[in-house]
């Protein structure tokens, strides 16, 4: 392939976005094939920004078209993995969007299917592994310089929503639309990155509150408590009303810490020697120096890294790593497959609130399924928004 | 009365602290009655140092020796209930060590009985409350200044212990005698503090780890969230094993955020709006140069306070407080009934790692009692230590 044909499905911000991009240059080696969206408005603005661009109202006419080598999924979560089979079937190549689904059950479905079309591309927009300064957290972690892992802790709370953007569409921030409130939309992002770093825990345990200071039947924050299963424990917490925004992720190993700020800055404190050994050998007199108040200065070396990160250039650069892998053959950064992971932690943070216990990862997709159904059914017979 | 005359009941470390600073002149209007202690080696040792002052070995004996107005209980916290009321019933005033207890039970007794006994003076050491920073902290959050609480994270791993130090004694870090680890020894401080500043939680779900790090039956790492019954969330996390230590506590509230950084820096946000406020009425395009990474500046005061604190220092401060207390009628900082919030947290959260569960506070304290001298009894069979 030379040339990669973009089907943009959804024409909405971040689809217009893609297309923007796009047809300014900014992904090497790709094109917008076609724009496809189901309302009306949105054809006469795509055929007003691109007159030459093929639109189409439905994502299967597109498929067909002949018009499109590739696709991105715009839409609402619930039809991503639907859409995502319907592309790989027909030899399309597909990007979805994150999260790959909205319940592990459909996500499944589509990375089983996925799997039996191993040379069609499937990838997915977790842009934020594009991002160098967690791509370096990971680098440290896997290269075992702060050893294993014995706790996580992010509190990511700068995802500030007010109600008006909850007003904007009828969809937004209900179970049917969404099908979740944070978890779902703005926190899989870092959901993400924390499975990717430190990977999947095997317990979880959360409270969530639903609607606790915006008005929408979905979560609105989120504590949660990961056990990994290997004495290693975590935190997670992220909310849509801290307007003042923490963003604080520590990751203590057997020989070190890792502490990100604000996305920017990293501190990595790589201890001289294994905090075991340092246990196990200390003096009565070094250890009465210490608990007297003394300090362990000199214990380990520092370094501290600063990064910058410029709006939209993440999305550019999983487009550009998707042309690259269809024309270079470039290693995917982020396999479509790995979207089941985001959506299992999430929907194991709902399930434990719902059933207001820990839950043990995998957790039962049916019941998870059941359950979000009756959320689901409550709303409509509600008239919470 | 003029001068306060103290009995130390027990002369290890903290009890030799105390001796040093009043016979140094530290603490006015203080002086020391009588030093007791069971082992023969201290008795030597109290002589040497202060051959003029009376030495029992049997605090009872002390207790009416009327070479005492007041007492101190540097033993092990089990005792602390025991002595407390022995003093309080001869009309000795009773300054206790923390915890004020092991099991809630215990303390209430303690409690019950000293509310007989109103003109009995009755204290605990709890130092941290004359730290001048958690004062501030204290004083910012009970003017109203960041609003409502809704959400707290204390990150206290700086108590770090190697294994030697828990060699020191065969009761240390044991359920026989100490009932717990880090939760009963290092961490009542923070315990108190945080229910000080922002009240007691009404749930807790724990997640502790009992010899994780550190050859001990007891806990070693601590996580635990916890509910405020009125939508508030928290998260405590403590251990020993963090040789780097991290200590930064945080509270959101309704109108602001405070950030503690290692009990020495304060960073206060003043939002100038109430964040419901800024919800309910910000524009379209206000909320879209939020969403697309504008960002909220200039939408609070930020306030940074510096403390420096001297080790020993807050001790003397609580002895001068309970002298001034006697001699001059000065409000007493910790009141010793105070103790038991702290005791009923860290109960609370040993249960619900016990039990699996969340738990509701106040626990059953006969439950915690028996699942307590379960511990005590798994240990006495097995030979962990």
């Amino acid at each position: 392939m030379e040339k990669v044909r973009l089907g943009i499905i959804g024409f909405g911000v971040q689809g217009g976005n893609y297309a923007d991009f796009i047809a300014n240059g900014k992904v090497k080696g790709m094109e917008i094939g076609a724009i496809c969206d189901i309302e009306e408005e949105k054809q006469e603005a795509a055929k007003q920004q691109y007159p030459n661009v093929p639109f189409f109202n439905n994502y299967t006419d597109m498929l067909e078209s002949g018009n499109v080598d590739a696709i991105v999924t715009c839409v609402p979560h619930y039809l991503h993995p639907e859409m995502g089979i319907g592309s790989i079937k027909r030899d399309i190549h597909a990007l979805i969007e994150k999260p790959a689904g909205v319940y592990t059950k459909q996500v499944k479905e589509l990375n089983d299917f996925a799997a039996t079309k191993p040379d069609v591309l499937f990838g997915i927009m977790f842009n934020q592994r594009t991002n160098k300064l967690y791509q370096k957290v990971k680098e440290i972690v896997d290269s075992g310089d702060i050893g294993n892992i014995r706790r996580t802790n992010w509190i990511i709370t700068s995802w500030w929503r007010p109600q008006g953007y909850y007003e904007q569409s009828a969809w937004r921030a209900t179970w049917e639309g969404e099908g979740g409130g944070v978890l779902v939309n703005q926190a899989p992002h870092q959901i993400d990155l924390l499975q990717w770093i430190c990977g999947m825990p095997k317990k979880v345990y959360s409270n969530v509150k639903y609607g606790y200071q915006r008005n929408i039947p979905v979560e609105d924050e989120v504590t949660v408590l990961l056990d990994y299963g290997n004495g290693a424990t975590g935190v997670f917490i992220t909310c849509t009303h801290d307007v003042i925004g923490t963003d604080r992720f520590e990751i203590l190993g057997d020989n070190g810490k890792i502490v990100v700020e604000d996305s920017k800055k990293v501190t990595i404190k790589r201890l001289h020697k294994p905090e075991a050994e340092m246990s196990a050998t200390m003096s009565m007199q070094e250890v009465n120096e210490i608990v007297t108040g003394k300090g362990t200065e000199g214990i380990y070396n520092e370094e501290v890294l600063e990064f910058e990160s410029a709006w939209g250039e993440q999305h550019i650069n999983v487009l550009q790593n998707f042309a690259n892998s269809l024309i270079h053959g470039e290693a995917i950064l982020a396999p479509g497959s790995d979207g089941i992971n985001g959506v299992s932690l999430a929907n194991a943070i709902h399930l434990s609130s719902w059933l207001g216990k820990e839950v043990e990862l995998p957790i039962d997709e049916e019941v998870y399924y059941q359950e979000l159904m009756k959320k689901v059914e409550e709303e409509r017979n509600t008239a919470v928004k």
